[in-house]
This record gives structure tokens, C-alpha cells and sequence, in this order.
């Protein structure tokens, strides 16, 4: 086992996984607020603790994987909170998608430690065989700190920049794109079905050529399903309304108009409007063409 | 040489390489309302006709590679059109991309003779080499006729069903989804730029994960390149203009919404409105964030 000592704080479906595949190769210490995760986590080898700061008293690295930006505080700042029991020298990794300025924020308010901002993507899956994609805003003194937790989680790291934020400003373009190719794949998915055509069909053959994204291969075979039984829930609908809302946000302060990403999150503001808020993402099919009609 | 006579209607950038890529195989005699470009066929080994009647008279397979419905209207019905001197067994091959109402109406039209209704999609490089991509609407009796033409030109033939306008239904979902994917590239080439990333960089390090698109890999360079000296002009935005309009037709009566492809469609008119019609469409981005701001 390396000496670096690792916290994760943030048990839910991405943050499980990273602590089992991290807990392969560092001693890690794991909290969420559900006693049920963390009794998860100890089963697949990390230990336990009950509060952010029990997790972060003794590491090196403290890794949080927690939803929004919302959770970011109260597992740093609030009662019990990391900041109250962090050792001198150690770095926090924010892998959690909340935006450049909320990025940037959370630094200012950590003087006396490094913050590595490094939103991951790839989903639980690969979370849980070190596959993901991480996009990374630090300068070097954090990297070398942090660097083995990285490398044991991403199969690809891009360095964007030196300060927090950089890696979350790329990360949001990657969520426009991602966002509208999901929207885009659920019209595509509804009007061939408005038109009489066979979805499941449409996917396959359009898989290839102009039309081809990772999104219509991935999603779209599961927008089909969402007419049958539904699919297994591999993203949450609504980490599209949070990301899609950092996109506007980013798009209003840049001056830069973004009318389909502005639509992608009117039709998740929807999706979640209509109780499909923990349902995948690729249910937001159903917004647009009900199961049933 | 095969015993199949071709007529090619239409040579602009589809029209005159397919023409050119037929007369390796095939006796063609082409028409154009543009001498020059009539000239053209005939230096790549085509036969030149004064009228869309002069080129049909003689052929098995009129081949229509026009702009739009209207000009299908025109080549057909018009003064000295196809119409006019289709010979008995002939098959009209409809490859522009006008709709499925369209496509049967123009087959209503023809009622000795059978529509074979096969939008081709690739771009001018491919359509010179047999490597399109055809999606067809048409029975058997019109495929054993227009077959050999078909197999000509594309690498990918799918028929989708036995009647015109099946082919026309699944390009306008093709269009769908690439006429979003371009415009989502340029929203997120044009909000990298604004939140002070290198865009150049960003399309690189996007082009493998969950953001991935044919389009952004294609588009991207492209969007990047509309800020330097501008792009080639490979496929012009007005194109975009027309497919988006068609999709749109077809969402409003089936009464399915497609809030994202409407907001491209509009995209797309106000880039015709700027004056790009004419340009590449990965132009569009100059629209969102234009040149030297």
C-alpha cells in the first residue's frame, strides 16, 4: 500500500466506487451523511468515519464526490467539516461538477491548503475500475500531492490550467455538448416514433454517419427501453437540470448567447417537473413524447 | 460498360461528382441551367443536354440532384422536364432532400413511371468516390432498376421501406441530429472562447468522451478556423436552412415538440440573414460570437 492517506467524503454513485477502486491501493477512510453507504464502503475496504472531519483528520488527500455545490459546503465548512480537521500540507480534490466561480470560491475560502479542481466523468462504472476522464485545474506543488489519487481514478487526465476553476470551466463545455446530444437524441428518438418510423431502427442506422455521437449510441438504445420498462438508472435526469443551470449561468456571464443548451435545460427543468428527477436522463424521451400516446 | 442509361439532373456540389463517379460505369447524359458547369460533366466524361427532357429521353435512371423541391418541380413538370419524355420502365431517383410529404406528392405526380426516393448524405469528396450513405423508400420492381445506380454511388445503402418518402423520413432524423450536433459545437466553441479557453483545445480534448460527436470532430476545426481566414465551403449553412425547415414541417404535424432543432432552425436563418448562406456552415458560430470581439 502507498503512504498517502485518502478521505472521500461523498458515498453516492460516483463516490462509492472511487473509494472501493482507491481503497485497492491507499488506506482510505470514507464518510457520507447515509450510514448505509458508509457501511458499504467498509465492506469494500475502506474504513469509517461519522463526521467530514473524522474522514479528513488524518489524510493527505481529501477527496470530495459529493452532488452540488451546496453539499461542497456543508461537508467543508459546516459543522464537523473537513476545514475544522485539516492537517497541514493536505490537498482537497473536488471531483463534484459546480462551475468555475464556485470552484474558485471554495479555494479563497481554503487559504492555508491547495484545492485541485477536478471534475471526473465516465459514470459509476468506470469510476469503479480507475476509466474515468478527469479534467483538472492545479498548479504543480497540489499535483504532487495529489497526482497517485488521480492517476488510480482516470484512465485519461487533462491538465486545463494552475488554478481551481480551469477544470471546471472545460468540464461545463463538456456538459453543454453532452446535455443538447442527449435532448437532441430524445427529438430524434420522439419524432421518428411521431412519424411512424421504428426507433430502435433509426438508432441503429444513423449509429455511423453525420448523426453519430457517443450520446445517441449510449442513450439512445436506452430511450427505446424507456418506452418498454424503463431504464436502469445509469445518470440522474436531474444532474442535467444542475448542469445545464452552470452552463446558462456561465453563458449569461460571458454574454455568449446558448439558446440550445437554454432549451436542453428547459426540457430537464421539465423532466424534473414531472417527477423523472431521479429517473436516468434518458427518460427526458418522455417529456417530449409520452409513454402510452 | 453497363447497359444501364443514366440522366443526372442537377450539377452542383452533389450532382456534378456523382455524375462524373456514374460515367465510369455507366453512359451518362447530364443537365444543368449552368453551361459551365455542364461543361464540366462533359470534361469528366458525361454527355451534355440542353434540357432536363433532352437528358431523360434516352435514359433507364433519371438521377434528380437538385436543391430543393422546387427545383424537383421545375426539372420534372416544367417547361421541356422529365415528365415530358420519360420513356415506359424508366425510374425517377430522387436523392435531394425534400421531405416525405414531398416525395409523395412527386410520385403522385409520375403515376406511369416509378420514384425511387433516395436522399444521399456524405458531402462532395464522398459522392465522387461511391462512398455515400443512401437511405431509400422504394419497392422491389423500382430497386431492380435503379440498383445498379444506387450501388454506384454509396457505400451504405439502407432501405428503409417499400414507399417514397420512407428514405426522406429517416434523413430528416439524420438532419435532425446533425443540424443540433453543429449548432451545439458552435455554442460550445463560442462560450470556450468567451470564458477564455484555447477553443482549438478544447474540441482536441472533448473529442473522445461523453461530449463526442462525428460532427465535433468535423465541425470543430472548422468553427475554429471561422475566426482565422474562415473555412472551405464544404456543405453551405443555407442547406441547413431548408433541412431544419423540413424537420420542423414534420414536428408540427406530428404534433411532436423539438424545442432544440427549432432553436437551430432559427440559428441557421440568422445566419442566412448575416449573409452566410453561401458560407461553410460551421460559419454559424460566427453568429453566437462574432469574428474580432
Amino acid at each position: 500500500m502507498s503512504g498517502v492517506r485518502v478521505a472521500v467524503i461523498g458515498l453516492g454513485a460516483m463516490g462509492l466506487p472511487m473509494a472501493a477502486h482507491l481503497a485497492g491501493e491507499f488506506p482510505v477512510t470514507a464518510f457520507d451523511v447515509d450510514a448505509e453507504r458508509r457501511a458499504d464502503a467498509v465492506s469494500r475496504g475502506a474504513a469509517e468515519a461519522t463526521t467530514p472531519a473524522g474522514a479528513a483528520a488524518d489524510a493527505d488527500v481529501v477527496l470530495l464526490a459529493v452532488r452540488d455545490q451546496q453539499q461542497v459546503e456543508a461537508a467543508l465548512f459546516g459543522p464537523d467539516g473537513v476545514a475544522s480537521s485539516l492537517r497541514p500540507g493536505a490537498v482537497v480534490v473536488l471531483t463534484s461538477t459546480v462551475g468555475p466561480q464556485a470552484a474558485r470560491d471554495t479555494a479563497a475560502r481554503l487559504p492555508d491548503h491547495r484545492l485541485v479542481d477536478a471534475p471526473v466523468s465516465g459514470g459509476p462504472t468506470r469510476a469503479g475500475c480507475g476509466d474515468l476522464l478527469v479534467v483538472v485545474g492545479a498548479d504543480a506543488e497540489a499535483l504532487a500531492v495529489a497526482g497517485p489519487v488521480l492517476d488510480r481514478l482516470a484512465s485519461t487526465c487533462t491538465v486545463v490550467g494552475p488554478n481551481p476553476g480551469d477544470g471546471q470551466a472545460l468540464k461545463a463545455i463538456n456538459q453543454l455538448l453532452a446535455g443538447v446530444h442527449i435532448a437532441a437524441a430524445a427529438e430524434a428518438v420522439a419524432l421518428a416514433r411521431g412519424i411512424g418510423l421504428d426507433p430502435a431502427a433509426v438508432v441503429a442506422a444513423l449509429g455511423k454517419g453525420a448523426a453519430s455521437s457517443f450520446v445517441l449510441s449510449d442513450r439512445g438504445p436506452r430511450m427505446v427501453e424507456a418506452y418498454a420498462d424503463g431504464a436502469e438508472v445509469r445518470s440522474r435526469l436531474d444532474i442535467f437540470v444542475k448542469d445545464m443551470g452552470i452552463v446558462s449561468e456561465l453563458a449569461r456571464e460571458s454574454r455568449v448567447p446558448t439558446p440550445l443548451a437554454s432549451a436542453a435545460h428547459q426540457l430537464y427543468l421539465l423532466g424534473e417537473q414531472a417527477g423523472l428527477g431521479a429517473a436516468d436522463d434518458s427518460a427526458v424521451v418522455t417529456v417530449l413524447s409520452p409513454k402510452g400516446r
